[in-house]
């Protein structure tokens, strides 16, 4: 178990392109810098989720990027991830942590600051907030919340937020300034033309806006 | 955990019938003799499923009844009950042994002696085999392997197999008399006008035949 907190998670929902499978998904996000992957499948059998899962998981564990499985506790105890991400109709965040154990990365997704901190207080060691933009990616998207609502829970939490929904790498900036750990993105990377590359920009905006806030800082 | 193999298993998935949820009908099939209780529900958020399953897992607590939960890992791990029962196309059993551990009762479906063995050999305590007579509570069932084709795998197994599909208090005997260690009933029970005396039938008759069939032994 890896309990680094990373600042760009790349999902690997094979949805919305045919091109890749969760391990290429992975080993390209990791290749342009993805620093935490997370494995998301709504649908098809437990098996075919869990042979996919276990090689994302092989091709994330060679590269000593921490993998988490989002929504499916038994895949990801089956295939010894790093830790899971949860919904808020998904598995509980205080039953995950009983199971997984206290060195699991448990990250929740949020749309409220009462989620958030409700997430925070059943263990969770980081919350994805949004939608901070509009998305395409989901079928029912909660009202997008902006960069404001966004600074109001970075400012409420100790546990670091990812910024997620319709991250763009020039978007990096603002969330990040918002007090934002870091960003999730899933189509931006996975329907990219070269996936690696678009996970590069990213990951290299994310280094220049970081590396300037943290100057700001000191300033 | 609570490592007996039942004879007499109650299926409480809710379909078929409004009037029960899974604890009533937990609680009805204990009250008539119901020595396994398996929670099977294939729809539905997993918040939903746990509420529910917590529910009766506590009714068969009470009543010292093991607790089986269908498919679902995540769900029997939080709910802690005594085992699961994994379809073909569920959750690999030798993954939930090492998941669940020694203690845990781990049953799985077969509809073949092959597949009965390869569960037996990935440590699975008891075999469901069928459909051993028609059904309709399955959208697509296998076909009908009849009481021959039971006789030959409780012949090839070291581990108890329970008849599943179609079984009725008439085909108990048949069932018991081609090895059956017990059967596994749902709609038997739970659409029974009376679900409690439902199985009452069923375990009076259960337990004149092997008590029967025992006495045939001695002799």
């Amino acid at each position: 178990m890896n309990k680094r907190i990373g600042r760009f998670h790349v999902l690997t929902d094979p949805r919305f392109q045919q091109r890749f499978g969760h391990a290429e998904l992975a080993r390209l996000a990791a290749e342009g810098g993805a620093d935490t992957i997370q494995f998301r499948q709504k649908s098809g059998s437990v098996r075919d989720m869990l042979e996919e899962a276990k090689h994302a998981a092989a091709v994330c564990r060679e590269r000593d990027v921490p993998f988490l499985v989002n929504d499916r506790l038994d895949v990801a105890l089956a295939c010894r991830a790093d830790g899971i991400h949860l919904g808020q109709q998904d598995f509980p965040v205080r039953e995950a942590r009983r199971i997984m154990g206290p060195e699991a990365i448990i990250g929740g997704t949020a749309t409220t600051v009462e989620e958030a901190l409700a997430m925070q207080e059943a263990g969770a060691d980081y919350i994805g907030f949004g939608p901070v933009f509009p998305t395409t990616s989901k079928d029912n998207p909660a009202p997008v919340k902006g960069v404001t609502n966004l600074a109001c829970v970075c400012a409420a939490m100790r546990i670091p937020v990812i910024a997620i929904a319709g991250i763009s790498v020039e978007r990096v900036k603002p969330v990040i300034r918002a007090g934002a750990h870091g960003v999730a993105v899933m189509t931006a990377v996975t329907t990219a033309e070269n996936p690696a590359r678009a996970a590069r920009a990213f990951r290299e905006e994310l280094d220049v806006v970081i590396a300037g806030y943290s100057d700001q800082n000191i300033l």
